[in-house]
């Protein structure tokens, strides 16, 4: 496989509603095949033809265009990586050393990870907050999956799943929130434990076990049984995340109308910095970063956009810039080549 | 009295000796007349007629071009911090209140002080390391003196001084040096020890009880008596501050080789964030700057020059900054007028 190196991800775009606070959302529905055992039970041979079963359906369904079909066990380190770092694929799934796959199409909205925790991992991205239409979507993918396969599923429990959290529809639905301004103001701690109320996962840019890099916060629902996918949507979408993005928002004008020189100043230092620094770590480039989306969400940075912002918080990880200049790099090399990428972007 | 806001002095130009390490050297003189008590225990009206003697001595004598006398009792608060901010009078005799007064030569280069400690501290300032032209100088102005006044002076102990360590000459050579190349690599503790075990005082930008802000370390004799001028100066000047200085240059070579770009790095995020900064505490500036200093001496930033580095030293300091503005500031107004200074000079 060679992974061409895009130079942007439509879901990167800021073309949604909300992108001001809602970079993007996510839509993932958990699957598994009916008469193989859960992926960390079945053998080598299962897992195969699981993989193989999976490609074959994938591939003659037209589920989106450009879909193309990723060997993981074949694919290079680097370019696992980049899947990871466009969030098309599991860390778990990039490190795992079974057989595993993933499809992606060819605009990178939707990926099919193989061999994951369940035997079908199918998610739709989309730039902003509109899980409404992510959810009709994906169940058109399901429905033509489901068309070719049977699943393994319960009257009584719904979709069957590796792991109980995702019993019953087997939906996960999330979304990468942008929150410099309630971490500027301390009130994020609030937001962490209502949304631990809510029974709903604060997890950091790479989900679970990562931290909140750069000011953002990827939030979940943690458990699907006992709730129907349109409660949870409408739980999650017309109640949760505006009262968020609401609080956000609020936050965003408290720092202008209390403040604007020292919002100011930290949103011109970061500018600064990212134009004048010779070594850049990834979490000070995030966080960085950060400062300037809120910047140019409040209108104080008017020439600069959120596109390249965005582009730039995928171009800063490490596989992406290792592809973008050609080479391996040690972690050195790496601080150097993210330093150089921001000046000569930013300038 | 009114002082206009000089836009440079002239010993902060980058024209002497040794200026990458050594930005200025002075050579003060402390005196006092014989039939006087010691400032502190005369009375108000023996101070006064000191001053008045001084003023008529000091204009009358032909010190230097230009030199005007300032009533430091009616000087407002803003112009003795000035005075203080050009080195041209101690923050003990802006802050003191008691008949006292300073005569300023028009090039700033000398100043003498009347009522500090001693009836007369005189002093000439220079850029670089040039203590053995500023001895000759200071006793030209010195005998000038002289031949109009009687000073205290016993055969055994030399010229008196009202604090012991002055006794004898009355001398204290001093430089400011700039050392942050032996700041970053962390030998700036070795100085300081063998300084100590050579019996000079290593002090802040300000002198006593002032904290080195911006790596810069004024560096002086202590002790006087037991030793002659003569002495004093070759060790000083022949012997210790080349080896500091060498110290410090090698310290700066091997910065360079090393880890150029770890160097440029801090040189350049300095620069960026002086560029871009809305608010700015004189601390930050000066450290900010010490960066940049050390950056143009090592070539690292060809379109700056010392000359406007140096005077941003003396500009970011309050009462400059007020004079600069024309207004009474605030700590937070403070802050901003330097951040803005700093972006329109440095753009």
């Amino acid at each position: 496989m060679t992974m061409e190196f895009a130079a942007h991800c439509p879901w990167l775009s800021d073309d949604g509603p909300d992108t001001d606070v809602v970079m993007s959302c996510r839509v993932r529905l958990a699957r598994n095949l009916a008469r193989f055992p859960f992926v960390s039970r079945a053998d080598e041979a299962q897992r195969k033809e699981l993989c193989n079963i999976a490609r074959q359906v994938v591939l003659s369904s037209n589920l989106a265009e450009g879909v193309i079909w990723v060997d993981l066990n074949h694919a290079t380190a680097r370019d696992r990586q980049l899947l990871v770092e466009r969030h098309l694929i599991s860390k778990n799934l990039a490190e795992a050393d079974i057989p595993r796959a993933v499809a992606v199409s060819g605009d990178e909205t939707l990926s099919v990870m193989v061999n994951e925790e369940d035997h079908l991992r199918m998610q739709l991205l989309a730039p902003g907050l509109r899980l409404v239409e992510l959810v009709e979507r994906i169940n058109v993918v399901d429905d033509a999956i489901e068309a070719k396969v049977d699943y393994a599923f319960s009257p009584r429990w719904g979709y069957l799943t590796a792991c109980p959290t995702n019993l019953g529809t087997g939906i996960r639905l999330s979304v990468m929130m942008h929150l410099p301004a309630l971490k500027l103001t301390s009130e994020i701690d609030r937001v962490r434990r209502a949304a631990k109320d809510l029974h709903l996962a604060v997890r950091g840019y790479y989900g679970e076990g990562s931290e909140s890099a750069g000011d953002f916060y990827q939030i979940s629902n943690q458990v699907t049984l006992g709730s129907s996918e349109q409660d949870l949507l409408r739980e999650f979408d017309q109640r949760v995340l505006p009262r968020i993005i609401e609080y956000e928002q609020h936050a965003r004008r408290m720092l202008v109308d209390d403040n604007a020189t020292l919002l100011d100043d930290r949103i011109h230092r970061a500018l600064g910095t990212l134009r004048s620094a010779r070594l850049l770590g990834a979490e000070e480039a995030m966080k960085l970063l950060s400062r300037l989306r809120l910047g140019v969400h409040l209108g104080r940075l008017p020439d600069l956009d959120i596109t390249a912002i965005n582009r730039l918080l995928l171009q800063v990880q490490p596989a992406h810039l290792q592809t973008y200049v050609a080479a391996d790099l040690n972690s050195e090399q790496l601080r150097e080549a993210r330093a150089t990428l921001m000046r000569q972007t930013l300038q």
